[in-house]
């Protein structure tokens, strides 16, 4: 089975929710596009490629519900929900990245009837040349990885990130199709456990074999030299280098650099944000506190008792050892080698 | 309210339930020996010198357990259950050390009766002298810990791991008693979570500032420069300083050597196994794997996944700043200076 967590069907966008996971494989049909940005909002749909073409596909329900003959008035409601798009992760710069593309669209129409057409086609192309940038990142990527490797993800950068194969799964995918074995060790996450109830879940189901970890095992792992290279995802790339992802992803980039161990990201060029200059340009999103004190709806925290759940962390890029996106695998000095990328990759889709 | 996690109320031993906390304050009374030694292993009592003393207490039990009128019929029963008791957690050494203290109590009594009044004078004198030390490792330790501090621990090193007032929490308790302010970052510490269900319900009781963190964040708050200083406690220490504790310890201490942040562990010197030359004798309790995939009863984990769960792990001497025991502080090189400590400690005592 293909995991497509984001596709169309017909005239429905069909997401897999994903807060139901790993017990319940549920789908959701939407076709009100309020609903699709509550869906982001509540991680129903979750990961930076993801999120952008649940956002397209959101945009493209948005254009087919604005009531409108003149395209003036068409353009103003439709920009109504692009910014309801824009307000609902901040740290996922692939979110920024679609509702741009899809704005690009829309200014170049010249009637609401074509926008809606275009709209939905450049949708569907978002969701295509996901997928087949994620093949692209599991080539190049998959050379990096030795046969036999014992490999450490944080976080879910699998099918289940993007619209399918998946960023730094993806990189194992493709290792395992060439014939590598490999052996996964997937940090738990917490708060909310994509590790183990998304990446486990996803490895479960193609035979990969996986051991989850929880978030605090990965350094005893690293120290007992049972861990060969490290890939995770990423949310937010800055121009530099630096890497925004899922909170205690720096930790485990920090135990690799110790430890001697490579520390790739796999993540496609729409992640790269160039126009922030570094990690400290990157907004990090604060979610709700219950996310920490409680587990499936059940309280697991004292009362009284302070918590903080910042999503994301950044990890400075002299820490990466390189950043595999589908043009290549990019090496420091990054600010060179990624503007080279993402003008390539910018410069062929337009 | 101070909290006795072990106690002697007449004839019975009253542990506090701390699979419990924080939702239920719940105390247990036991008189029989057997369920002293479940207790034990189900996690009832924890931490390294409160599974010393509640064995010592179990012991006391035991002796008064046992019909025998002959000394020699005597001490063949009782020490089946000072194996029974030596079964129950592996990595803990203060378990050791007590049983070991109990043995040569009953070995220099000519009688039942003589030697079931003296181990419970002996078991008196263990719950004693842990309080003491622990309140000497505080005013030792409290010297280390400058006004204003940000302070991460690990785990539950506090009071409901010890007799009374805790080690690495004791540290924290007597620098609030000297007039500093300090802020506490509790890791919440999968599996179990005792550093968010006890630590930080400890602090709570007593109106110390205390933020629970999940264990991936403390990479990114030192980053942040929001953490001052590390205080852990111990569950075995070896004659070269390596430091067996609970799992993610050695994570934080490579992160706080990383950003240059003190690392401190917090033990008496019962903690301390000179016949253990390093971490590598240091035997490492791997636990049900039901504690990773299942939170307070309910599965989290995908059906057929692979979980490992070591309870500790080990953090080398050449992380650890410093160690405070009820003796002074010691620092590297630490065979030196921990064996003068231990022997100091074995000199008063007998």
């Amino acid at each position: 089975m293909e995991v497509r967590p984001v596709r169309w069907e017909g005239e429905a966008l069909v997401l897999i929710d994903q807060t139901q996971l790993p017990h319940r494989l549920v789908e959701i049909r939407y076709r009100d596009w309020r609903e699709v940005a509550e869906a982001i909002r509540r991680m129903v749909v979750r990961g930076a490629p993801a999120i952008g073409a649940a956002a397209a596909c959101g945009l493209t329900l948005a254009a087919e519900a604005v009531e409108a003959a003149d395209m003036s008035l068409f353009r103003q409601r439709w920009l109504e929900a692009a910014e309801a798009f824009a307000r609902t992760r901040p740290t996922a710069v692939n979110l920024f990245w679609a509702i741009e593309r899809m704005k690009a669209v829309v200014a170049a129409c010249d009637s609401p009837h074509e926008a809606r057409r275009r709209l939905r086609e450049e949708s569907e192309a978002i969701l295509r040349e996901d997928v087949e940038a994620n093949r692209a990142i599991g080539r190049y990527g998959q050379e990096l990885v030795p046969d036999g490797a014992r490999i450490l993800t944080h976080c879910n950068a699998g099918a289940l990130a993007t619209v399918g194969y998946g960023t730094a799964l993806g990189v194992i995918r493709a290792a395992v199709e060439a014939g590598k074995r490999v052996h996964v060790y997937a940090d738990e996450t917490r708060p909310r456990l994509q590790g183990m109830q998304l990446t486990a879940w996803e490895l479960v189901q193609e035979g990969i074999p996986v051991t989850v970890i929880t978030d605090n095992m990965a350094g005893m792992l690293m120290r007992r030299g049972e861990i060969d290279l490290v890939v995770v995802g990423a949310d937010r790339i800055a121009a530099n280098g630096d890497v925004a992802n899922k909170v205690g992803t720096y930790s485990v980039a920090v135990l690799a650099r110790w430890h001697g161990i490579p520390f790739y990201v796999a993540a496609p060029t729409s992640t790269v944000d160039l126009s922030a200059a570094d990690g400290s340009a990157i907004p990090i999103e604060e979610r709700s506190s219950e996310e920490v004190t409680h587990i499936g709806g059940v309280r697991i925290a004292p009362e009284g008792v302070h918590v903080i759940n910042p999503a994301f962390d950044v990890t400075p890029a002299d820490l990466v050892t390189a950043i595999i996106t589908e043009r290549g695998v990019a090496r420091s000095p990054y600010t060179q080698s990624l503007s080279q990328m993402v003008l390539a990759s910018t410069g062929e889709a337009r």
